[in-house]
């Protein structure tokens, strides 16, 4: 199996990567779990950190078709397309956002259409497509209304992957991500950066901002289960999408104020003590435009799995602290 | 007031044209009625059979950004774009699809933000959009998965229209039309082409092929409503839409079977009698796709109007023939 992941240098994207070379093998088109023998790594800085002789470190301009020709080619069976701009730099500068997170990803439909066999192909979206007047719980049937442009642009991705793959131009799968907590390493452009911040930064003894008030509800997945997810969502046999490529994952859900609480279980109060809460009216505005709660009827049908409770989130964050940090 | 009309020689541009330069004002930015000074009739092909001072006919591509530039300028007020690749084409050619269904609009969009004051945009969507599992009727909240490439590209459309709205790079409104009948003149390259040409044909004699089943539930809007709703559309004070931009329009919900019956009233059986039944699976497909009702909440309290029986389909074409025929 040749893979490409784009997006590689990215917190996910490396993480996937480790996930996939360990795992060794991937299901191919008939079905069959297959070795991994290429995994390209690409991204707009090489990855660094990983090692091993069946990884080929790229880097690049994804919008440049030439860079998609010589990185995907007839050996090519699957794609991850991580690479995107996250939502709070999309919402700062829409032409760059449109360019990353639509255009670059058309092109890499395009590509991916021209080549003699129908590659499987994983990109991630997110539940800013959501927005406006919503129940308590969204179902799978809830229509998109994005208050963002990021979600805009997620959402126009979807389209695109459904239809590319009704066409038989390609076998995509969407990952609606709920969002990621907790990341490693520093906060990020992603308007839900502080879901991360909150609990990572008092564990390392540092204060935090919270932009948002304790009561907001937000949709939670941790990292490895993200990855799993991932993986997961390639390898599901095509005729199980009878519900189309765009898949609301199964996450949890959680008030920023019981994610303070675990914390508070977990580090102490003196950990929980180091949370600032300074209302930021324009990340309000993008976070409390998401649903903070999923029925994710399809994707546990599909046999995604959710996280059980925050306390695993900090704790595998714990976890991966121990040994030298990756991120 | 100056406009701009896109599409401006296809059968409902011609309509929309005749029908703006009758009633003579719009509605401003500022809600007041003025008069319509210039209207630019733009198309690929010279809008023909309208003669009128305040009416500027122009022909041309309208993926030239240069074209756009010509057409739009500072002075420009509204603009309608109805210019589109129909359903069944799109489904048939896909690059063409998307570079003026979804490209084109971009660009128009695009030459809207560059404008020093906000425009006012009104496009066309469908029905389309819709498609998968759906409920007898369709409400508001129900989510968009095209089964057509035509549906993806007006969803993306309007998700576009929405962004760009919400960011201030203009004032749109996504009208979504339920399948136009009776529609005047030669069979197009819409999917829907026969809900016009089963009644059209047999009332001038001749006979007409009907591609799907009798028990076949359409959305129909009469070509005079369509243009009453795009104007409508235009007219409604920005700070109404508080659903959103793209309106899921009233329409009329009949069967095939309902339509014939109707003939048979009007035009009598051997008007009826003229139509032959030859099932084409690529036709059922996308029209099975569509959902043949809609609760249309969000269009009702905005003010739109449905018609109230297909007899007045049909009248309205007959009426409309009395006088040499204008398509």
């Amino acid at each position: 199996m040749h893979i490409v992941v784009t997006g590689a240098a990215g917190f996910l994207g490396k993480k996937l990567i480790q996930a996939l070379l360990e795992k060794g093998t991937l299901r191919n088109r008939e079905g069959q779990e297959e070795p991994l023998t290429q995994i390209v790594a690409f991204d707009v800085v090489p990855l660094s950190g990983v090692c091993d002789p069946r990884l080929m470190v790229r880097s690049g301009d994804i919008c440049n078709p030439a860079t998609l020709q010589t990185l995907i080619d007839a050996q090519t069976d699957s794609v991850f397309h991580l690479a995107a701009i996250l939502s709070g730099q999309a919402e700062q500068d829409f032409d760059t956002g449109m360019t990353i997170n639509c255009d670059a990803t058309r092109q890499l439909m395009q590509r991916l259409r021209a080549l003699p066999r129908r590659v499987r192909l994983v990109i991630t979206s997110s539940v800013a497509v959501f927005g406006g007047s919503l129940p308590a719980r969204v179902t799978d049937q809830q229509v998109w209304q994005p208050q963002s442009s990021y979600g805009t642009q997620k959402a126009i991705n979807d389209l695109l992957l459904a239809d590319y793959s009704r066409r038989g131009f390609l076998d995509g799968r969407s990952l609606r991500l709920p969002t990621i907590a907790v990341r490693a390493g520093r906060p990020n452009a992603a308007a839900s950066s502080f879901a991360s911040g909150i609990i990572r930064e008092p564990l390392n003894g540092e204060t935090a901002v919270c932009p948002v008030n304790p009561a907001s509800r937000l949709w939670l997945m941790s990292p490895n289960r993200a990855v799993q997810a991932l993986i997961h969502g390639h390898q599901l046999d095509e005729a199980r999408l009878t519900q189309g490529r765009a898949i609301n994952l199964c996450g949890l859900s959680v008030t920023v104020e019981q994610m303070v609480a675990a914390l508070r279980r977990i580090g102490g109060p003196d950990a929980s003590g180091l949370i600032r809460y300074q209302p930021d009216r324009e990340i309000i505005n993008i976070v409390n435009s998401w649903p903070g709660d999923f029925t994710a009827d399809y994707a546990r049908q599909l046999g995604f799995q959710a996280n059980d409770a925050v306390d695993e989130l900090i704790n595998e964050y714990l976890a991966e602290q121990r040994p030298p940090a990756d991120g």
